[in-house]
């Protein structure tokens, strides 16, 4: 096992962060690459899998045959199991057995699962959650995903839909969230939520730093942490509002699994982490029992963008346990 | 083991029930007790548990060695490993160590769990969620409790806190709960929540039939029927929006989850259960995702008044099962 290598690999709607890692778990080679939005067909993803591995191998100059697994975290409804993609929202995939091709293809353990699920598992394993029992994720980005880590193993439910926070409903009446229902946790706090109230905003004739950009579509995460950092009111407003709503869904995540442990991670958290904690933290108590919260910690993931690689390792290890 | 029975219990506020079961799971012998509502120490519980099941020996005429375990489900936060009350709201119970008095008493084993937990537990085993993997159960009373069964096993989460379903947050500006947060499940679904409104409603010069009951406290849910099958419009809009909140609180542990079954119980759903269901299941497509829907059931429990016993009854099995 000494001279191996794992291949991991993190699959967003836009970028893909590859990296290599050696037998002592240390991250020997990176890559980051964007994807092309649209038109890719199954077939052209994974090509783009094969391509992004072939260019890792040749980067980093390690040969095919010291490669020990390839694994992936994508978004979407994953059998992790099987290795087969049910749904993903952003990627043309249905039902799609990605494990058989990518294993012909390699010759090695192909292994894929939940990309937000993949990085709670990551921080379970290597960051912020290594040590508890009990894990509560929530990764805030463009949209927001969840993951949950209980009596040490990753839960994934019926059909590996579990974990599913940003659509729990914190405002039966609340805005239009993408996924048709109303107030839901990702139409307040996700960057799509705040760029929704800035939009609110800005269409009625206040100004804000982030007002080309949302019309555009939704900010990038470093962008608001410059307007955070210049106290731009409308920004200030609609991170207000996103961590009020994050402090009420934790609370109801802790009041349902008493965690010992709620993790926050993500693009928006690794930009502006520190003080959404601190307006969570200022408002958590009133939202979940006394007793239940103070038996749990509440903490900023601590891998940053590596989270889901990390993950996907830990996929690869917990594989290799079990055909011992 | 063929000759040998198993004495169940369960304390409630303001009632006990107890069950004697054979080696056949039957019950052979049966007792209901209103117990004191005030003024009764940990001492005194700990009399009239052991005054009841000394009842149920005699009434039954089984000797006291034939008896195989005791066990008992209660209110509050229970540390079923160890058979301490952690803490209870409605009894005067405080990290109280139980089982060492009752099995210096008895001279056997004995159980003790949360209510609603054991009473999730015995719909499982032997109820409306057998064989089910990953189950979700409200209970619906005078307040409103939470349980949950997670690849097979109850889930207890950290310090045995887990699934207080009554204290979602689904509306943060909404009503006063008794726990002190706003706008609870429980202040709008349970009994308890029940009777707010329709107080509300009477203090405004509306009739209700049950506007009696509610002044002095909490109806019965005999009542509640009785003024149901007579479409007392204020009782009527009472239970829209208890079940229009329970559809949005089964709709975020759908999503939170992804379990194989929901089940209500409870004195409530006892009474009423039927309609409670259509409502739900009316309204909770609006509040989880389709894709998460499609695999979940929506069941009433079907042990009744006796998912409890039933579930003390199981707390014994799986602890016969662990010594083996």
């Amino acid at each position: 096992m000494a001279n191996t290598y794992n291949i991991c690999l993190d699959i967003g709607g836009t970028k893909i962060l590859g990296a290599i890692f050696d037998a002592d778990r240390k991250i020997v080679y990176r890559l980051k690459k964007k994807t092309k939005k649209d038109g890719d067909s199954s077939e052209n993803i994974e090509k783009v899998i094969i391509s992004v591995v072939e260019e890792m191998l040749k980067g980093s100059g390690i040969p095919k045959n010291k490669i020990h697994a390839i694994s992936v975290g994508a978004p979407g409804v994953i059998d992790q199991d099987a290795g087969v993609v049910l749904f993903s929202p952003n990627l043309p995939w249905r039902n799609y057995d990605i494990r058989t091709p990518m294993e012909k293809q390699f010759g090695v353990p192909f292994y894929i699962g939940n990309d937000v699920n993949v990085g709670v598992l990551g921080e379970y394993r290597y960051g912020a959650a290594k040590g508890y029992k009990n894990v509560v994720g929530f990764f805030v980005g463009t949209g927001m995903g969840g993951g949950l880590i209980l009596d040490g193993r990753l839960f994934t439910g019926n059909k590996f839909k579990a974990a599913e926070y940003g659509h729990l409903i914190l405002d039966p009446e609340g805005p239009l969230c993408n996924c048709g229902q109303r107030g839901c946790l990702e139409a307040f706090s996700s960057k799509q939520g705040m760029s929704a109230y800035i939009r609110q905003q800005v269409s009625r004739g206040r100004e804000c730093m982030l007002a080309d950009q949302v019309q555009e579509g939704v900010f990038k995460s470093k962008y608001l942490k410059k307007a955070l950092s210049e106290n731009d009111p409308v920004t200030v407003e609609a991170v207000d509002r996103a961590c009020h709503y994050l402090a009420v869904g934790t609370g109801n995540l802790i009041n349902t699994i008493s965690p010992d442990v709620v993790i926050y991670g993500g693009g928006v958290i690794e930009a502006v982490g520190d003080l959404f904690l601190e307006k969570i933290l200022k408002e958590v108590d009133r939202y979940c029992m006394p007793s239940i919260r103070s038996t749990v910690e509440l903490k900023i993931a601590a891998l940053g963008d590596d989270s889901n690689i990390y993950g996907s390792l830990a996929m690869i290890e917990d594989a290799d346990k079990k055909k011992k």
